[in-house]
């Protein structure tokens, strides 16, 4: 799997990224949820771009790949709107933050990579997508109930085949690894980013 | 003239960049040569993702400007290009870098701005263009003779000229400022991350 190669290409920068110190706080419990609401804000940001960086990408994709895409991430995720608005309107969290300069160089590294070729989108986009299983799984034992239904849902199996769904569509492409690598990378390096901007409440723009 | 508009209204992070530390160094002399040779690198690195920058914008222009702009910029930065080259060559700087985290999010800005429309374009590219005239002339009496070559450039009348091409542009966008203004304090931010990396040598990618 295309999706593995790339991560064991890259594993220290893998760990960096899913064990970040933001992570295994959630896990413990001992994260404050300032921190939190923090997150949630700027992830709902990055989410409305995301989205947008799917709708180019798929522009550029086989049918059936941009049609099984589309469907997986636009249509399903309803599931996600409902935790991440419960959590929201539980903790008190405003709709409209403005992005910090993590969130805004992140996304733009998506609105980019999907510009340049599918490969290049679903690679910067996996490890957010696949990370997020991997951090789900590991949260969601966690003693702090809002930290754990957050990710109870990327611990989901709903969750779980959306992101199948992707690392399979990876699997169709038949070119060298070197053309896709690095846009796997600066996704790893700016998912640890976010994690720290969260930590340290980096300003907005 | 709008660009006027844009710098008072963001007077603060205007200085924080021309007036940077890394400028003010360069002014003294007492920067060190490999933090210029650093910075060198990862500037020409930038100048070839911002020409892409421009060169899509170009597609979104009224057919007369792009004209301007693109003559002004591609056709007219032979004498640029000499002194970087002259530059380059004189301090044994290799010619293939690979960017730094800060460098590629500026220029992914840039590509991003690029296809919103011309004049979100203009508006982030101005603080690159027109700010290098200010720091340009604030260095121009260094006593290092390698920064006072660099900056003669940026203080010369040609590249002057080149710069009025653009801030006319802008004053032919009619729309509110509102719709612009935080693509230009963006590059703002940028610009000072920009020399922030070369001074403490930021880890490529």
């Amino acid at each position: 799997m295309i999706a593995e190669s790339l991560k064991s290409l890259y594993e220290d920068e893998w760990k960096k990224y899913v064990d970040h110190e933001f992570v295994s706080r959630m896990r413990r419990g001992d994260l404050p949820i300032e921190n939190f609401k923090f997150y949630l804000i700027q992830d709902s940001l990055y989410v409305t771009e995301m989205i947008k960086a799917v709708i180019r990408s798929a522009e550029l994709m086989p049918s059936d790949m941009a049609f099984q895409i589309l469907s997986a991430v636009i249509l399903g995720r309803d599931k996600g709107m409902e935790t991440h608005a419960y959590l929201e309107k539980e903790l008190g969290v405003e709709g409209n933050g403005r992005m910090t300069m993590t969130t805004y160089s992140y996304t733009r590294h998506l609105r980019y990579s999907s510009t340049v070729g599918w490969p290049q989108f679903l690679a910067a986009w996996i490890p957010c997508m696949w990370g997020y299983s991997e951090v789900g799984r590991s949260v969601s034992s966690s003693p702090n109930k809002y930290y754990r239904m957050w990710a109870e849902f990327y611990a989901s199996k709903e969750y779980a085949d959306r992101v199948s769904v992707i690392l399979n569509a990876m699997d169709r492409f038949n070119g060298d690894i070197t053309e896709i690598k690095d846009y796997f990378l600066i996704s790893l390096k700016f998912e640890q980013r976010f994690w720290q901007a969260a930590l340290e409440m980096e300003s907005p723009i």
